[in-house]
């Protein structure tokens, strides 16, 4: 065969509907898969009406700002409503798409002035806990963990609107720029800080409370997960850390399963830990070997 | 000196050829530099030939989906001359390389359907094995881990061909992406799994089994190197970990050295291993001091 | 209320200037934010200079390069000094910020050569440091560490002339890429060499010799830092590790605190180190638990 | 009025409902405006369908163009049903919009061999009747007139299955790319050539027959148009000329009214013809005065 | 000499002062040049605040047109400043080029209104007097005489303002796209139209009246300059027709000098006019001889 | 049928090779199809290397105005070289395309320097010849006429040399713009003007002395043309008129055949001329009718 055949008989295989099917996507007729690009958008457009004059246009003047609100809180409500529609026909074989994207929008963006509140919470205490920051306006233009908890707090909120697969598609997006990942499914008090963060792992039912600070490469993760009948990992058990108000931990630490590290603990770098550590305990690695 | 002039006598030193001439680069004349953007619509071809209406428009109907997949080979059988084409011209200083090049891309061509069902095992273990998933379209669509895996075994397959510093790119794409280092010259069998992944790294000559699964943070690396008469790295020993069957290595553990980590062997996170683990042990940190 | 009047009010809230006032941001009129594109072109600029051929056109010709160097070094020296003036004014009250954009800017300029000479001594360290590297070529246009060093080199040079936020906003952009986080204030000798890189934290007041070589997921970590009167950490204490020539640390090790690692020390991975270690020391991890 | 102010007072003005409201439209909830891109887009990918190998990639080959062919007509299908649905929502009341758009959108691309078999004596003709011409392919790849007929017969064809708007918008696109001016109403026969073309005119009832030839700035127009009662012109009159088989007409000339040129006729440039033309006449300009 | 030499003396040929100095352009430090892209922009931005929803995103809210108006307005506000300065700098040597810029932006704001107003007389005319036009949505949206006659309106009231070179390069703008010619300099009064429009010409010193209609091809032309002392012409000369209310010219024809059409004179197509015409007069070409 | 099955059997007609072959192309393996864009792009290197600081980057400096044009000149040898041999493989069978690109590219650039001494004489016509001009630059950055001159100058240099195609895309991309027609094929002498220029055609053998001026809607055209024994016209006869030194043509008339206009003359708008006019004469439309 010469290569002209060769490359025919290779889109032959590769188009035979046996061998792709479980590999396949068929999303609904008329709708539009869900799309990186747009998200990055919507978390754009809401990151400059939570933090006006960050983003975008420089000029802030109190005359003109509602106008700049009013447009973006307007085009957000339409991209969101177009991918969280995406997200439900992607997962769900829900009747009335639409309708349901319409009503979980609208209610997203009533809730826009909470989660603002609930960031500048985050924002302070990054500045207050990091000796290098010099103002509010270095954290929130380039700290990655304001980046992170930006997206989570996002996604978390469509999370417990009913949206399927955005909420974790926007927390990765995070995750690939900063290294931080947390499941939108965490939840996470006001306050919340993560230095440097690269390698950051909250899982799906982590519960942390406020003025948490955690150091980059922590671990809140899952120890083991029992199976069902079939042998596979039963979904929605609680199996990930609880960590109570003003808990700190260090570099590189791995916390395991459904424990609790007790209010105000230090944990140090570089361990495991996989039992319950009481309130205003400090655990360290034991001595390296010289 | 006025500013004009100190900028006119900074460029007649940069211009300098001594200056620079160990840091400059001559690609040979009419061929193109590999270019990190056609690589990711190479890569972003090859996903959505893989796994069709993931990637791209997203009907999908039985009667047209040949049409697409012809068109996206093709497309692919073009871009992955040119880049070959490039890799070879970077690093070699090979006679024809266009027919190199064609004979390559066509070959690689043949093998897209094995690394269909090979990344087919890997995302239904990567299904089976997180309790957080919620389908295989999930998976597919917005887990990193798969990001990291399909560049790898594109990757692997263009090296094997004899394709030089092009599969290294395509690796390094996903590490920016994901966090997760894999070398191309590692050789990975099927159902691979990584959860979370950042700060994996997996070296030039590791050997990995099938239905294995690593955490976020472990290491697959070399404990030292031997050096030849000039002090210089002996390049190509065999100096990286072989993971055996249903190996499970947890978070940020460091496996160095060409050791055998035994089959159904569970290492816990945080620790350091570089000796041999028997098969069906489970090795766990030293308890850390309170 | 309808969903019209939903969003209304919500816009009516969050263009309430009391709610967003310590969140928002007044750029000095007629002064640009700083922009993340144009410092990735500065950064894409200066890398072409450096090393030519590499990055751009792929043709160098002895007649040509001049051409191509001026034209670069013209445009670096007008990006350079908007942002510039975009971060004085985003950060200070200074009086004349475009003339002092323009001197730091064509200072700048004077000291590529200097940088590139630096440069080419990491170059050759880490080709010299890896079995697995080819080529100096395949080093510079491939490797993440030197994309981080080389971002790193740019901001501290910035830095040290007084530039705010830029700097970090560069080293950031590194971070975000490669998951190496070099804070812009530290300082870092020749031969610097990162392998992999993921995870690697290198704080504010860190002092690097010559020849050193860090693994992936190293911390130069601050061990705590102490208060002001207010509770607040006192900003600008020197808080972070001197590694002195020739040190080498391995994957997920954690060095805290003011402390020395003496010239030609070894230190093994996943450890917390947070005293001084006298010089050609070797430490590691102290035995797993089988 | 400072100029903040002065600005806040033109936008309350701009935004008076009672002042735009004539000159303001209303798109129906949840549908697009047409748009010229995607049109441009449309008429891009017909071309490529109708010219194999001269748009877009350019290798032919007799294995792989149904592959091509097949894309680009399943992205014509989808395009094409959006822009009628734009075009129906813009001008009409339709009940179900989307089910008549998709109908019409079929029955366009099942006569699209139709519209090939007509340009191909376009260019036929253009190619015999041009002097200058070198190949067919010079006239399908750079001739305008062969553009301006293309968005003609594509609009034609829609305009014929009842699609309002969008006809009049493709065949503008033409007019402001080579100056050529045909009323998608018209009806003209096969081998069809437009010389030159800027200035040419051919109105809404024009009737063409044919191998007619025309030369820049021919106008086919009407002489006057009957009022209704209220003064207003009445609409879909039979108004512009009737051309019979084999005319052809010099520059400049103007041709007005419901009149008809007879076969054969040659009418010469620079005139005003406002009466019938017998067959095989041949007219000119009276004698300028020196 | 190889090519490389070659055109190395090219080079130093064209880069010779002496060669290009009464071709080149030195614009004053610190500003841009004009930018045909940035006045596209401006051109489109009052297209949508003076038509809504027919440019841009389609919904139309009362609730929130009034963001949309806003926003635009400031965006055009700043874009117009940046562009006058521009061209201030181009063509002058004003002392305060920003201040001044600032007053004319803020002042052609305030006239928007206005332009507005005349503008839907454009409208009104042209759809009554268009026996194919549909409604006041296919003219505002695909006519090219509206596009030709608001940059005309928009060019005119920048001339009024002062503001040098920009007027031209607008009119221009819609002259490349509509082959219709109009210069900024002319004056026209309410309910003006054209129809087709290609290859009309309205000179600098033209007046139009109201309700005037003018077909493809007409020129409102000079018939001859007077020269200055040293065979220049003399600049500023009142040069072109004067066209009173309700006058008609057909296809082609044109009018020469400072003449005048009386009101309500009809001109038929493809004459050549230089004198005045009485209120009310018909004229038409001789007879063409067959 | 239902619509998937009709788009199916389209498609499958619309790729009968029989239906599509003698509108089909087949571009030389491995070569590409020339590109308007990059045409464009050639166009606007040349211009910004004839007219510094007219296009792209406003800073003009004696010290570094030779970098840019350095590098301007080497993107457009390369760029040149690419089009001119897709024009060479679109047209011809010519045995070593490559080759005979680069001998004609480095030739084109060594004519630059003359371009530019003749684009001057047109510069400083127009700027004699239009009462409405304000100065040089305004000529050079806005009049279409340069536009129009500068594109047919490069077309006709390149036409000279041998490449076939491309010049002709030249040219009939300054008619879409500008709406006059110039074949590449003319020959046009210095101080060369155009006023307004839409709809002037200049046919392919046409010759134009120094100093001649033409107006809007001239023609100068073929009035007829012999056929061959195969009732084809016959290619390359010398077809279009002469005009000798300082001839001034008025709007819209129409110039035919193998005629001479003489020294001097002056012809006026709207009159056909096909007959040979003498040196100094003044010929007009007659008299119209009242």
């Amino acid at each position: 065969m010469n290569s002209s055949e060769v490359i025919t008989e290779a889109i032959r295989q590769l188009s035979d509907y046996k061998q792709f099917k479980t590999l396949s996507h068929q999303q609904k007729e008329g709708t539009l898969l869900p799309s990186v690009d747009v998200l990055e958008e919507i978390v754009r457009l809401t990151r400059s009406i939570l933090f006006p004059g960050y983003f975008g246009r420089s000029a802030i003047d109190r005359h003109t700002i509602k106008y700049h609100i009013g447009v973006s809180v307007e085009e957000l409500y339409h991209l969101l409503t177009e991918q969280i529609m995406a997200g439900l026909c992607f997962s769900t074989d829900i009747e009335e798409p639409k309708a349901k994207a319409i009503d979980i929008a609208t209610q997203f963006i009533t809730h826009l002035p909470c989660i603002r509140e609930r960031l500048a919470t985050d924002v302070e205490a990054t500045y207050i806990g990091d000796p290098a920051s010099k103002s509010f306006g270095e954290v929130i233009f380039c700290y990655p963990a304001i980046r992170a908890i930006s997206n989570y707090r996002i996604a978390h909120e469509l999370l417990e609107l009913g949206v399927p697969l955005i909420p974790r598609i926007i927390t990765e997006m995070a995750h690939s720029e900063t290294g931080i990942d947390i499941h939108p499914g965490a939840t996470i008090g006001n306050g919340f800080t993560i230095d440097h963060g690269t390698g950051v792992v909250i899982g799906e039912t982590a519960i942390i409370g406020n003025n948490v600070k955690l150091y980059q490469g922590v671990t809140l993760g899952a120890k083991s997960f029992p199976l069902d009948e079939n042998g596979k990992p039963i979904k929605g058990i609680l199996r990930h850390p609880i960590l109570e108000d003003d808990v700190i931990i260090y570099s590189n630490s791995t916390i395991l399963g459904r424990i609790t590290i007790g209010k105000g603990a230090i944990i140090g770098g570089n361990i495991w830990v996989d039992q319950d550590v009481p309130p205003g305990a400090r655990i360290v690695q034991s001595r390296p070997k010289k």
